[in-house]
């Protein structure tokens, strides 16, 4: 017998024997980081509201109890008496029963009613039927990516629960080095904006966080350096992913094609933007007449092996390595990563991308943690004058901007990531045109804007407190407002759009170097009427940084396939306040409002005047040790 | 046809082209770092003494010429004319003969009047017999080492051939990366004395440095991590040895086992020392019922894939890497290692183990260089007080300790590494006895202390100016002095000793962790008008720095296996300024005299406090950049 199975051997006994006499435990098993149990008696289980919170506590464990697929009433019956016991306002459109596993998805457009006060709702339903509910929401903005991957993880079903057995088995192996310490080696984004990589190792433990490429320019972190991927991609333990931008996250797939298997840890909206992104990345590639480095399989590969997590869940992802992630303010799904080390060793924060203030988006980054020796803390703008102006006055701006623009008969052109600035655009836009300080006028949303937009909806927990209300409680869903539009008929509409009237226009890509930007650059740049703002941070290389500082002959690939010249006519605008990043002071106030503050301070991902300007002040304001690192080295905090 | 093949038919062609019409190139083979040149003609080419020269700077590579098997003389008509041509008193001992490759090594007790002014003496050879000679030294003191090192590596001479054939190959194969950087890893040695490891590595080459154990502990050097054998041991390219100190050298033949199959470069005599030291490891750890690392048949890989450099050569080891040894001043053979990186992008100097002024039996440690930007230096006497006494003082305090001990009627007991420390020893103590400064006595030489000191007769060129001298043209061989005793009858001959009269004994292991020295302490330690020396450092958690630091209950294993308690009554006495290692003002010294002088420097090879001492000192008083590194991290310099 392995030490696994003893393992869960004991669990049993000491379940069966912590139970009540009349609740069986006929399994126990581990999936992924969570322990499952199964049992004859789910009734009685879903009676008892507290025994598996008790079990949890007890044995520090995540528990799910499932029931015996022996004793389940059979599908028919129990959607009729399922549906009996959730409230009707709960907009259940989907129900769909697993009965290898006695679980039921639930879609409805109200999961909280699902879920009931406390749960409440679910016990009951178990006590009704003996399947063990999950709930899921029915996207209020359909979106093909939400319903693609549900479908395709409910297809690969079996596939995955064995996967997450096979990492369940890997989690809970009994640690075998008696060595101690903790590494973090650079593979990317040190003294550069992009292709954020690092890996976090213990004697027993190698994680990978973040794999992205870099905009405007052919560099991927090193992965074939030997404490990377050297000796294989099965050395990595895990994935983590502390957000879906492509600089975080493009390379993500590749690690597959590398020979990797193993999980990918990050949040629920973040493995569906991952997603769309990587696809989008393929897809821009193709277009471009590059090989990309992956096939969409791989990308089909990553989500089948991603094991979301919400902010908040400590969970255990090697035998030495808990991680927590919390909301880090900088797109949908963010994490600030925390991982606790050889149960009290050590602790590492890795920032990822933050923004330390509130935005009309989302709350501002969570810098509260038991305990961080080591922050690697990212540094876009953490140079000596990177301040930005405040929200407000931006958007004033912005409006001012808009103004001129329709005053004059030309349109407004924003570059913006899809995911992010295009959301946080739309909701100034909405609410200055609803307080009439904009003239109201079409907003079309190109790219993936759209798409992006419609996960925004899916996951409106992880959206700023009172945007989340007003999405959930009181239907005044800001992105549903008629003025914004789909574009959704390719060069056509855009011509139609081009030889209209006044109006704004979101596309991507954010630094203009590729997607449907490209097309309104054609359209737009030519006419001294319209005016582009950059509102997003323009890294170097990229064309939407030559663009920022003056450049006006752009070089481009005609239609037909010949190379001309555009002369940029229109004017060029900068709105700094709406970025998804900490300026200057935020990202010194992330750090002194920490408490305790850490002991070491790794700052990276920002050019190297940034990250050297950060660490001095950190060092000389607080007293901390400061790092501006290269990429590939190595750095050891025990 | 390979990219190494076209290279060498191009070199071919080009070699053919230079050199005069009626001399021919019947083959042109890498073996190892150098070019290997037949021709048909080697009479020929050896009357035009410069044309070897003159090629070698025009293809930058360092050349060796060979006669064409097919127009050999017989073996016995040759041996008769190099006999012919060699002066008598060159007292030749051996010729011996190799048809594969043209060579005839001939051994002799004066090497220079075989080789003659410039190399005039072998031309000669060669114009009479066509043969290429090689010189060794017949050891004046015969030593088992050097006659077992050489017969085996006649006896593996295909082998040796085959497997520097491999490494001119990888030496010499195209450059495949186009990125540059430069990086050090430290896989042992940092914040503590032992167990010397360290990786170079580039985009293109990975390189060990020393491969030690660590004394008084069974700490080896971080092997396992990815960056180091993680990816198998073939990822390394080559390794290369500072000397011969078990702390530097004693994992070496475990790469083997773990699959290395490249070269070991390092000077002649450390080959030899390493060699011995190793099989005494393994000895040693058989003796004390522990399961080595590797067995005998892995020291004889070692030797098998050792390239010798001699001091000065710059040596192409890889496409972007070029090494030079330096003599260190620290043991026979010890080098001050430089590399050359990427045809002048970057310089790394590792120290190695150095004495900075001269001793007894060294010249002081080469730092002149004609450029080094990152110097990676040992600090184990880096402490702020670490000052030595002057050695006249050291010695005048010997002498002092000597007589004292004599007067009582006592014997002096003195633990010395067997390389280094004890002909030092010797140097001093015959040079007392001539000058009347200490009694005549038996002085007992222990362990492998005679044979390190035959290896020493064999190498001059790497001693002193001054004591080279002496043993070359004045037939004084200190070495040879009537007193010194070699212990080679065991147990019997060491009771014989303890129950006779004054003397003094020198005896391995030099940190009282095993060896003859433990009998030592048994038959002299309870003796009160007896005394213990040491002459050397002793490391923490050795039995040398317990004695030395008060302890007098030793636990030893008694006779027949029993525990005991020894309790020490002798005296204990340290005399410092013998040491291999140069002190807090050598160290200074090194760097302070360096012209340029480097831009960083790592501290390693010392205690926390001594290598962060003496960092902080660099730092201060010559605005280096400097760091105390920890075991594990990686620095990128370029």
């Amino acid at each position: 017998m392995s030490k696994v199975e003893q393992q869960l051997e004991d669990l049993k006994a000491t379940i069966t024997s912590e139970l009540p006499s009349d609740i069986s435990v006929s399994d126990v098993k581990y999936e992924g980081p969570e322990l499952v149990v199964y049992t004859r008696d789910p009734k009685k289980f879903a009676r008892n509201g507290d025994l598996i919170r008790k079990l949890a506590s007890q044995l520090r464990k995540r528990i799910t109890v499932r029931p015996d697929p022996d004793v389940l009433s059979r599908p028919d019956t129990a959607r009729e008496d399922i549906l009996d016991v959730i409230p009707e306002e709960a907009g259940v459109t989907d129900l769909d029963f697993h009965a290898d596993t006695g679980e039921v998805v639930i879609q409805a457009e109200k999961p909280g009613m699902v879920i009931g006060k406390h749960g409440s709702t679910l016990r009951e339903i178990t006590q009704e039927v003996g399947w063990t509910p999950e709930v899921v929401r029915t996207p209020p903005i359909e979106s093909s990516t939400v319903s693609n991957v549900r479908n395709f993880l409910k297809q690969e079903r079996d596939d995955r629960r064995n996967i997450l057995e096979k990492v369940g088995r890997q989690i809970h192996r009994e640690e075998m080095s008696d060595e101690e310490w903790v590494r973090v080696t650079t593979l990317g984004c040190c003294r550069e904006v992009g292709r954020a990589s690092f890996i976090l190792s213990t004697p027993e433990t190698r994680i990978l966080i973040d794999c992205g490429d870099k905009p405007g320019s052919d560099d991927v972190p090193y992965l074939q350096v030997e404490e990377a991927l050297g000796a294989g991609a099965a050395t990595i333990d895990a994935v983590v992913l502390t957000h879906a931008h492509l600089d975080h996250s493009a390379l993500i797939p590749l690690l597959f094609k590398y020979g990797y298997d193993g999980p990918i840890y990050t949040t629920e909206p973040t493995r569906d933007l991952m997603g769309l992104l990587q696809l989008d990345y393929l897809d821009v590639a193709a277009k471009e007449g590059r090989v990309p480095p992956y096939e969409s399989e791989m990308v089909r590969e990553a989500l089948k092996h991603t094991i979301p997590l919400e902010y908040g869940d400590v969970t255990d992802i090697a035998p030495d390595v808990k991680l927590t992630f919390h909301n880090a303010g900088h797109i949908l799904g963010s994490a600030v990563t925390h991982f606790h080390i050889g149960d009290g060793l050590y602790n590492v924060a890795f920032s990822g991308d933050i923004h330390y203030t509130d935005t009309r988006l989302f709350n501002g980054a969570v810098n509260d943690f038991p305990r961080v020796e080591t922050l690697i803390l990212e540094s876009t703008y953490g140079g000596r004058n990177d301040y930005q102006t405040d929200q407000k006055d931006s958007e004033e701006k912005l409006k001012k901007v808009i103004n001129e623009t329709y005053e004059k008969g030309g349109k407004v052109v924003i570059p913006a990531f899809a995911v992010g600035r295009s959301q946080e655009m739309m909701l100034v836009i909405e609410e200055a045109m609803r307080n009439g300080d904009i003239p109201e006028m079409p907003v079309h949303l190109d790219g993936m804007i759209w798409e992006a937009t419609a996960i925004h909806t899916t996951y409106p927990e992880y959206l700023r407190d009172d945007l989340r209300d007003r999405i959930f409680h009181e239907d005044e869903n800001p992105f549903l407002a008629p003025q914004f539009n789909h574009i959704d008929g390719g060069e056509e509409e855009r011509q139609d759009v081009a030889d209209g009237d006044q109006c704004i226009i979101l596309s991507t890509s954010g630094m203009v170097t590729g997607g449907p930007i490209m097309s309104w650059l054609e359209h737009v740049g030519p006419d001294p009427d319209s005016t582009m703002v950059f509102v997003g941070y323009q890294a170097q290389g990229t064309l939407g940084r030559r663009i920022q500082s003056g450049w006006d002959e752009i070089p481009i690939n005609g239609r037909g396939g010949r190379n001309k010249t555009l002369n940029l006519e229109l004017d060029v605008e900068t709105v700094d306040g709406f970025s998804g990043h900490a300026d200057r002071a935020g990202l010194m106030n992330f750090v002194k409002t920490m408490n305790p503050r850490p002991e070491k301070v790794l700052c990276v991902h920002g050019d190297e005047s940034s990250t050297q300007d950060l660490s001095s002040s950190l060092y000389h304001d607080f007293n901390i040790r400061t790092f501006a690192p290269k990429n590939l080295e190595t750095f050891r905090f025990k």
